[in-house]
């Protein structure tokens, strides 16, 4: 990919962004938690993010498991559904409450007797997961010795599964997800059937309340290591401006920079 | 790094794996389900196997947490321990029964009411997991050309959380792991306190040996398809006669290549 390429492709995604930005609900858009850290990496010429998580509890029924093996592991199978996420830390508790509540009981019960009847269950059964997902940021680099410097940057803090990809996207992860069957459904009844207990359940909420907040921190970590180790020495910054900016000052400047994209997209388009 | 030098590493590597190999004790040494894949792709000049897992099962108790928060996420903490480790599939059923037979009632027991008490628990717990970690394996490459294309080869085939590294080290990583606190240990009394039923436990053991299962087949898809992509593009091979021999004859070849490696190695060292 060329200096030009790269330039085109940042100008498109940013472009894109900026047009889904306004309205920062939690599902389709831009997560809220993520934009500090997308607007340091993005104000330096050779990084672009293209997708992002800012972490996430989520309890996700799987889909069908028996059409094609291959699809299965790891993947969501067809027909699989989220019961419940939420990007939100002030929603964990009190969710299972609020879910036992809207649905009826033909719909969802708990039954933790029928978790020692493993004949019940094999390959196909389609899972309930209780999951907790950590941050997760994928960004493009202009080339291998930026994606090298970032990777590097990302493992010194601790996202340890971090990795780059053939085409120069880092992708930055660490390891403290969630991932824990807590019931299954019921193909014949179309029921989900919670095996674990209440209790238990409260008890997951608090660790993904820990982990909500290991989190944040690991975020916030990353974020000035990457100030520091590449934004303040290649010397581009204006990031102290943007952090203290009013939310005014901020649509303002993201409008500029929306034109200015825009010009940079038309202009690159007629090359 | 020169071809030289990744000719004198691969060398010193190889020489350390054959020299642990005889053993095929599940502790430290390679473990056995990974030695056709890692023949393979060491067969290849450009690549060298650097480290790897083939799966395990392992229950875990958590070191302390307090002296240092920053070592704590995703990190194992001072003083934690195996509690259980296995990386054969048909030692995952009755490990629990084992453990409880061994162990006397005051150094571990199940209380499934203790998990209710969410106050017992916060950010210092030491959680006793029970996990599955699936097949991992980490390759230096010659140069990032070759990473490349081993990186491509195994998100192909579905090991998504794969990444190349700075340095050309590939890893490559499938996401079916679990991750599950099934207690604590109790710091006053020393005690492992089993919060989950002795029922939930035999029914995560089901999940895990589908894990097992699932995760042989996909070993065995990356080893094909390496195979097919890389190493008869190269027209390296010679694997299809690995694969054949005997053990006798694998013996033999493995002394061969043993003193072949340690003559490029002196060779290389009086460079």
């Amino acid at each position: 990919m060329s200096q030009n390429a790269f330039d085109q492709k940042k100008a498109s995604i940013l472009d894109e962004i900026n047009s889904i930005q306004p309205d920062l609900s939690p599902k389709g858009t831009i997560d809220e938690l993520c934009i500090p850290i997308m607007d340091l990496i993005n104000s330096n010429s050779d990084m672009v993010t293209t997708s992002s998580c800012s972490g996430r509890i989520s309890v996700f029924a799987e889909g069908t498991k028996n059409s094609n093996p291959e699809v299965k592991v790891g993947g969501k199978g067809e027909g699989g559904r989220w019961i419940f996420v939420s990007h939100d830390s002030k929603s964990v508790n009190g969710w299972l409450d609020n879910l036992l509540d809207k649905l009826d009981e033909h719909s969802i019960f708990i039954n933790t007797n029928i978790v020692g009847d493993v004949s019940l269950f094999d390959g196909s059964t389609r899972y309930i997961l209780y999951k907790y997902e950590p941050f997760i940021l994928h960004v493009k680099c202009r080339n291998f010795e930026t994606a090298s410097k970032l990777y590097n940057t990302a493992m010194g803090c601790g996202f340890r599964e971090s990795g780059i990809g053939s085409n120069n996207i880092v992708a930055i992860r660490i390891n403290i997800k969630l991932d824990i069957p807590i019931g299954y459904l019921d193909e014949k009844t179309e029921q989900f059937v919670l095996f674990v207990s209440r209790q238990y359940i409260q008890f997951l909420d608090s660790i993904t309340l820990t982990k909500f907040n290991d989190n944040a921190r690991k975020m916030n970590q990353l974020y000035n290591k990457i100030n520091n180790d590449i934004i303040k020495n290649d010397g581009a910054a204006k990031k102290e401006d943007i952090i203290k900016e009013s939310k005014e000052e901020r649509r303002v400047r993201k409008m500029k920079e929306g034109l200015e994209r825009q010009r940079l997209l038309n202009e690159s388009r007629k090359d």
